[in-house]
């Protein structure tokens, strides 16, 4: 029987890590080498790291996302649109909403979910910006807002406060945007630019924590000529149906706002703790060849793995570059162990971090690349062209020329 | 000092007949012959009949809207923005949110209200169609529901079940444009256009009561085939923030929807009451030459002025078209009054209909014009022709250019 059956390798999400171990596959795998299966919620993968421009409505949320179907060849892999439940190791299944699946190998790429850290009402009356519908919700939320402002007797200053909870990467994005966004939502439901406040709340002593402090500065001053208010080393200590509750230096300040949005931190989908792997805030610390501990079929990419940076004995941040060089390592060390081709183990993954650059609105970025600090537009200008790179990885110059960041200049 | 002190003119409203008597006096008055005020809560008039589009979402809001900057000439009008509060004709004044006015000449032009005849919970719960801002708000709550819709874990179809209360000539206009917006809607936020109800409910036994029956057949066929139900013969007993309770033939139904339009009546502005006039339904029954009964410098023009058809004794329905058309009446007597000129008494108002179009989405209307009846795309350029001439009589073929319906076929 043997060479009959082929080794059904499972890939569980669409995300960055998902999908391009499913391309690296499609691309490395002779057609009957291995059946693999794509398993995803939505028939479409979506850009996370673009997240924040829909959601403030610069941009539209067709723009971030491309069918799993114009990527993918469906005679090398079949995907199952449906959400995953629960992953039953001992027996080599997962559980699907609407179906049950075995597996030889698993890939689980199952993304973040927001962590909250405790913080009292923010899992139930914030937003949060991490996937296509959440972020229509949040671009929905705020045009009603809008809409509702001028039609209150009294007027409600709570309807045109926005609170973005973090000052790290997706915060400091999506409040440029916010920002670039908010004078055309004043034209179109006729209120004054002045009225509108747009507080970004952050624990740290500066925002995007951990960046070179020139761009650091840079940052905030951009963002506050576009009208940003920041509140450093504060707290939100509490987050109601009215507003938020802030805390700094022990004096406590209340702001009524009607949109909350939480980007203050990232942890691992729970479904993987839920089902009895061993995690750290959801996420899996992999073995140097990416599996997870004690597993031999079972590979983590992307946010649900945790990587230590051996350096600073820290964690690498989840980001979408590390999880696109995961499934390069991961698509590798699948078809080694498909192909038996093992006897020098597997190979071991080692991020080559390129740089990072973080947009502040329309036309306006920071970033580094290798040592280089990046201003203004030339950081824009690098960070389309980053996104573009993906596009081209993950569907070659067609993809770029359908969903790419075109105008550059 | 006679001849020095110029009678003053204060018009209240900038709708159809507000606007019309100030553009009418505009051109026919001599700079010293009257002051003219026209007070308005907003800098710009809108068009009432169009206001069912911008509701739906099928045509921008500032496409119905005109600034009154663009139409009147501030050397012959001054326009004051601010809210009527409240008429005190007997020391001829008015007095404004933030400022009070005397008078000589009074026109009332203040519009309609929704009337709810007693409905239970319609006041509270249900939206109306009735100004830019209220409209604005119905786009924006649709949109936000359907954005809602995919992001609860149980999906809950009254975001998605839409409930117009009355099939008059509002109801059936809107109904028309949001069959035409559902399927946007839909794939703008990845809904099947199957779950989507939209339902009319109106209680005569046809849609457009009063309308020839080949019209209303026509009218009630096209709505069907755009997914419109129809609950004829049926009342709204309630309003709840749930949806509506109906009620047919002694059966009763509960329908769950959170977003109930009521275009089911109209009435005059409440303000036109409250302020010692008497009124039927907060119209005021209007001598021939448009003066209140009992006064001699108090016009009043539009949906606050109730006129009764001498044919069948029974009032003519508050439209656009007799506004306008009372404008002239009104502007005339009001210019005789200035120039004392009332030898052979005040001109008597006489309607003079030319017909009426009602639209049922893109491309498809029913109308009559004089004795003709016309459907489809013939009745459908009508409408377009009809708003065309409104904009000409206003402001001339510039405005035509800048805001008409230019795309007749």
């Amino acid at each position: 029987m043997i060479g009959l059956k082929r080794p059904k390798i499972v890939i569980l999400g669409a995300g960055y890590g998902g999908i391009m171990t499913a391309v690296r596959l499609q691309k490395q795998a002779g057609a009957n080498e291995a059946e693999i299966i794509l398993v995803n919620k939505h028939n479409y993968h979506y850009q996370t790291t673009w997240l924040h421009e829909p959601a403030a409505g610069t941009l539209h949320h067709d723009r971030t996302r491309i069918l799993i179907k114009d990527v993918i060849n469906e005679n090398k892999i079949t995907f199952i649109q449906d959400t995953v439940k629960e992953i039953k190791h001992e027996d080599k299944k997962v559980v699907l909403e609407h179906d049950e699946l075995d597996y030889d190998y698993l890939v689980i790429a199952l993304g973040f979910e927001p962590e909250t850290f405790g913080i009292k009402g923010l899992k139930e009356n914030a937003f949060s910006i991490r996937s296509v519908d959440s972020v229509r919700k949040i671009r929905e939320h705020i045009e009603y807002e809008f809409a509702l402002y001028n039609n209150d007797k009294e007027k409600k200053q709570e309807r045109i406060t926005f609170i973005v909870g973090g000052a790290g990467f997706t915060g400091i994005e999506f409040v440029g945007e916010l920002a670039d966004r908010i004078p055309e939502l004043c034209n179109e439901y006729d209120i004054d630019r002045s009225e509108v406040r747009i507080i970004n709340v952050e624990a740290a002593p500066t925002v995007l924590p951990g960046f070179d402090s020139d761009l650091v500065d840079y940052a905030q001053n951009i963002l506050e000529r576009k009208g940003v208010e920041f509140k450093l080393g504060t707290m939100i200590k509490e987050c109601t149906e009215d507003g938020v509750i802030l805390s700094k230096d022990e004096e406590t300040e209340e702001i009524k706002s009607n949109t909350v949005v939480w980007t203050g931190g990232v942890r691992g989908n729970s479904i993987v703790e839920n089902s009895g792997f061993e995690t750290m805030r959801g996420r899996i610390k992999v073995e140097k060849d990416l599996r997870a501990p004690g597993f031999k079929d079972v590979f983590v990419v992307g946010d649900c793995a945790l990587l230590i940076d051996e350096e600073n004995d820290r964690p690498y941040p989840p980001t979408a570059q590390i999880a696109i060089q995961q499934s390069y390592t991961c698509a590798t060390n699948l078809l080694r162990l498909v192909r038996g081709n093992t006897e020098d183990g597997l190979g071991h993954f080692k991020p080559d971090l390129k740089g990072t650059v973080a947009s502040l609105g329309e036309g306006e970025a920071i970033g580094t690349v290798g040592n280089k600090k990046l201003y203004g537009t030339t950081a824009s200008a690098m960070k389309k062209i980053i996104d573009n790179r993906y596009l081209f990885l993950l569907g070659g110059p067609g993809l770029v020329l359908k969903k790419g960041k075109l105008k550059l200049f």
